[in-house]
């Protein structure tokens, strides 16, 4: 297999949420995908924290690319459920998603993502996704 | 009970997340809030249709208003989990969240969004969340 | 389309622990599937109330079979995902767990199920599932 | 902390499904739990599997037990929601339920459950549960 970096990278770079979030794509292996983001008010709730949409976003983008990563080159992702446990406030200097894939099949690839809050140089685990991820193929629009 | 929408609109305000996405509160009433969404390439994945991430976010503040939108005056609420059946691609003119209360408790409440689709004048479901919230009080920073 | 009550009761025959459970079929229509069960201690979580794995067991079916009786002939249905809230402790006179399709795909469809308590007459909301359900044809030992 | 594996025995003792399905308390110690299931026909879906309802029973209650094993004495533990992953048939000599505790909290409890399937002196993982708990005390009826 081919290093599954450039294809993710650009696969990234074309989702306009990471840009508008500002979270950036900081490591990939197959199978393994991480994704950080910046706490700030532009992507916030009502109380300061992260919204939780934003902590579902990057986690879902983790580990569906953590389930691109192990899918044939030309082959498409998309998300047909996740369910993310919200177990502290997402705060901090940094969030960091770190996706992995449990179990990868050739419709249907189920991957994990943990978010960990990162302050004063420690992790806090603060949210937890599990997620069906379908791998799409011949449908116009759906690729990489 | 007063009429919800004020209290609601104020919080939905300081959610800078619905600021940046674009979103906007359409509808509250006691029980039942929505949320609007133009797509737009600043909040897609990588097919072009709108992210996961975005759609789960304007279907978790719809319930979570919800929710909201039936607890004390002074009352928080926090999203402890969400889980989201994604079942068409996110696209067209607008995405309208509906947020209900399933079951409003004490301390937890179980609330559902649909999001639908809106293209030349007709819905489309395209996503089912249900969420569990959590009433908060008293813990500093934590208000409606 | 053939009525779908002969093709899901033979199915539901099948399942062994249906009956061990001593769940009953109680309505079968095109897209909704009824499935009843009462209380006993044989089925109980430690505190004498219905055990969620019993709640989830007749409304997994419910909505399985709900999404089945949309399907080809010949297909079968397996759950690849399901979640439950439990809104109350599952206990009364009898469980009714009512099951319909929300979205029906060719290869995943989407389906709910709401369980009700009835006591005195009366119903009340205890669990809510959505599962997604992929159909399978031409896999050894997957029928109906 | 005192020994658990007591106090979760004599709990699991009172599950009546427990007993009905045939599952048995394998393993426990401080904020993990193990229930092991052999499949039969009596716990079957319609194609032979062990049926996802008694999956999600031995996985819920390895989770729960799991949760309860890290609360004070005399407090009692209740399931609010939990998503399972369903990845391969459940089938083979025995399931093995394993549950650990992801976050523990004053009033929820976030714990995971992997079910593997034995066959041939291997194991299989073949579902995911994700669970939140809470903690019940001074609730009739509501103890370990």
């Amino acid at each position: 297999m081919p290093d599954p970096h450039a294809r993710i990278a650009a696969s990234f770079a074309r989702q306009g949420l990471m840009t508008t979030l500002g979270a950036t794509l900081t490591s990939v292996t197959a199978g393994r995908v991480e994704i950080s983001l910046v706490p700030a008010p532009a992507i916030s709730q009502q109380h300061g924290f992260v919204h939780a949409g934003a902590v579902a976003a990057i986690a879902d983008s983790a580990a569906g690319y953590a389930a691109l990563s192990l899918m044939p080159e030309g082959t498409g992702v998309l998300t047909t459920e996740f369910k993310i446990n919200l177990m502290a406030p997402a705060a901090g200097e940094r969030l960091i998603a770190r996706g992995r894939v449990v179990k990868a099949g050739r419709t249907l690839t189920v991957a994990q993502a943990e978010v960990f809050a990162v302050a004063n140089g420690a992790e806090k685990l603060v949210a937890l996704l599990t997620a069906t991820m379908m791998a799409v193929t011949g449908r116009d629009g759906i690729g990489d």
